[in-house]
């Protein structure tokens, strides 16, 4: 049981545009149990496309097409399916009907270039799209499944979720299982990940186990394959298991889990709550608490304090701790977080003050990289510093900062929720 | 001149990473006049990549790859190299001794793990990584060029750079020219765009001009193709002053440029100050502010209003209308950007509230989706009432928001500036 995507776009080839559709798609095709054997991307173009699909329909079961389907005349790719499989364009009056009605909602006039996005294969069907003016197509060749969806992704997973999964997963059971799981750590080395886990990832093994490193955070996947489900999800479960065992608290979660969700449970589970003092980050952290619904049950308020003034008129800074230590100092970070703890009346705050660059720094004493987090409590505030190499970027340097901080709340919970 | 870029990773045919190094590759290449054919991407399988490396050099005069370099046992890239071109692996003292040296520098010992890191097929070389433990690999088979860089984004942009530019790019003088340029439009739908530019994006025409959408952003492309640079260029900046003059101020800026580049720039130009008041966004609109090298020159401060107790306490919004108006309404946002204004001593202030979903909303008067973003200056507040489909997301909500939110900013201060 395996799958192709092919993702068509001249703005992809030409980098101008990340190709998150393929990911996703893997990422649901996995759960279901299909092997994606590999991604495709191409530019808006015919003959190409039509190579690719044609290729791709003779050795596999399912190909998955998204991008190209819009209005404008840069939009191919259902000239490339059509020469793929020898067969004529025509109008579709469901799709236009779809397309018109579509129209209607919006209370708008149909523009006469969106007829042709009523065009599909002769012997294909339709794939309606509830929230954009591009249908889909349908059909099958031989012992292929072909789908083609819009490039515009929430457009493309609804259509997936209705059309995709109904059609070809449930018509299409396969003779093993496949289960897969993500456990995501903080704070240590890949390479060292890597030993502490070498048995688990032999090639070959059954579950495979491999790690990757993004942006600070280190993911273990474990991927199960059984004779049936049971089997899958017993083997899955005993290496997720070991893996958290032998990882500790180095671990924060597991599949889509990010540190922001994990330190929400763990403040409202024990009924706490957080308030944010910020400079280097500029809002990055309070916008990570409040990326959560329901965030305002934990989280009351965020201080970014820019400018010196701000950080004295708000958090009642001394100016003469900005004056001796500067801004970007443990004793600045300190009064950060002790000021924005009393003011928002929070059981925590969170403060973080470095240089994010690329200007700004002074070494050897306060390099780009330099940063300090703080953490009030009742029982005080703790300071962390932390220096992040020069290959690492201001955005970078920002999102570190902000993980770090996450990090220092998550350990302070665990440690009293014990 | 072709380039074919292959991805490897069990985490990119899985979903559970998103492939962005094969976009920043294709965008150097084609602004070096490399035409991207393709982008492959493959799972860490040795039997696939072999099959994929071997095709792509049998057609292509560039194959770059990208992943599988690490120290773990999944990552089997350089064995999947040898196999194609049908060489063993030896160890390189070259490369060894550069994973040393890094090791070194980090004041550690060389984990035995690494050691595998510096095997390359007989005849290839070694590429430098100055950032991390794994050299890439160079070789040439009949007119092919092949790199392998690891997938770690910092350290191939960093390889790439230093040895594919100069070994490959400026070895290969094309017989002809390509430039590309990206023109960044907000607020008008895609379709009604197409209909504007309709001639300019005539199949075949050169140069070639196509629309994207992303996140309520929609991009023209220009890419011109001319004997030499010097044709390449006039026949491009012939049509982007074409675009730029027919969409007026729907244009705010080209290339890298963001909504949020544009309003600083506007903003120290004309040597005026900022602060956000913001609710629903919950940091969003200061952090995009201050994502911006040098911004706390017209950045002063930001509120993270998300309890109304913060709301009445640090905006000095009365309890009376938080009761009357609820949060979400236009005289909440009228009065945040206000008291924002005065409090921060900013020429302007940004306000933000809104139901960001998905629970909260409460139709048809307040349904999810509902915002109101407010602009204080010198001449008082005025107030913008959006309303979102139902198919924007709680992270869409959110940065649809701070997009209109600069947008406002961005038209006041074209108008101010005239």
């Amino acid at each position: 049981m395996n799958a192709v995507i092919i993702s068509v776009g001249d703005e992809l080839v030409t980098g101008q545009c990340v190709d998150t559709n393929s990911a996703w798609l893997s990422e649901q095709l996995t759960a279901h149990g299909v092997d994606v054997v590999c991604h495709i991307t191409l530019g808006d173009d015919v003959e190409r496309i039509k190579e690719a699909v044609g290729e791709a329909l003779g050795w596999s079961r399912l190909v998955l097409i998204t991008g190209g389907l819009g209005p404008t005349p840069d939009d191919v790719t259902r000239y490339g399916i059509a020469a793929a499989i020898g067969k004529p364009l025509e109008e579709s009056s469901t799709a236009l009907e779809q397309i018109r009605a579509l129209f209607a909602r919006w209370e708008r006039d149909m523009p006469e270039s969106n007829r042709v996005q009523a065009q599909i294969p002769t012997g294909g069907s339709v794939v309606s799209n509830p929230r954009g003016s591009a249908p889909g197509i349908r059909l099958q060749q031989a012992g292929a499944h072909l789908f083609a969806l819009p490039g515009v992704p929430s457009e493309m997973k609804a259509m997936f979720e209705a059309a995709v999964v109904p059609v070809f997963i449930n018509q299409v059971r396969t003779a093993h299982c496949t289960k897969a799981a993500r456990i995501h750590c903080f704070g240590m080395s890949e390479a060292k990940l890597g030993e502490i886990l070498v048995d688990l990832m032999a090639r070959g093994r059954n579950p495979s186990v491999g790690t990757t490193a993004s942006e600070g955070i280190l993911t273990v996947r474990v991927v199960a394959r059984g004779v049936n489900e049971a089997e899958a999800v017993q083997l899955l479960e005993e290496d997720v298991a070991e893996v958290r065992s032998r990882l500790g608290h180095i671990v924060f979660g597991v599949g889509e889990d990010s540190l922001q969700q994990v330190v929400a449970a763990l403040l409202l589970r024990q009924g706490k709550t957080v308030a944010t003092a910020e400079s280097c980050t500029g809002g990055m952290l309070a916008r990570r608490f409040t990326d959560i619904p329901g965030s305002s049950a934990y989280f009351l308020r965020g201080y970014v304090t820019y400018a010196n003034k701000a950080k004295t008129e708000l958090l009642g800074i001394p100016p003469s701790d900005l004056d001796d230590h500067g801004a970007v100092s443990e004793v600045v970070a300190q009064a950060m977080a002790a000021g924005c703890r009393a003011e928002a009346g929070a059981d925590f705050a969170l403060s973080t003050t470095g240089i994010a660059g690329p200007g700004g720094g002074n070494p050897p004493e306060k390099p780009v990289g330099l940063v300090f987090v703080g953490l009030a409590d009742c029982d005080g505030v703790q300071v962390r510093r932390f220096l992040m190499g020069e290959h690492i970027s201001r955005a970078g340097i920002r999102d570190r900062t902000c993980k770090w901080a996450l990090n220092m709340l998550r350990l302070k919970l665990l440690d009293s929720g014990l």
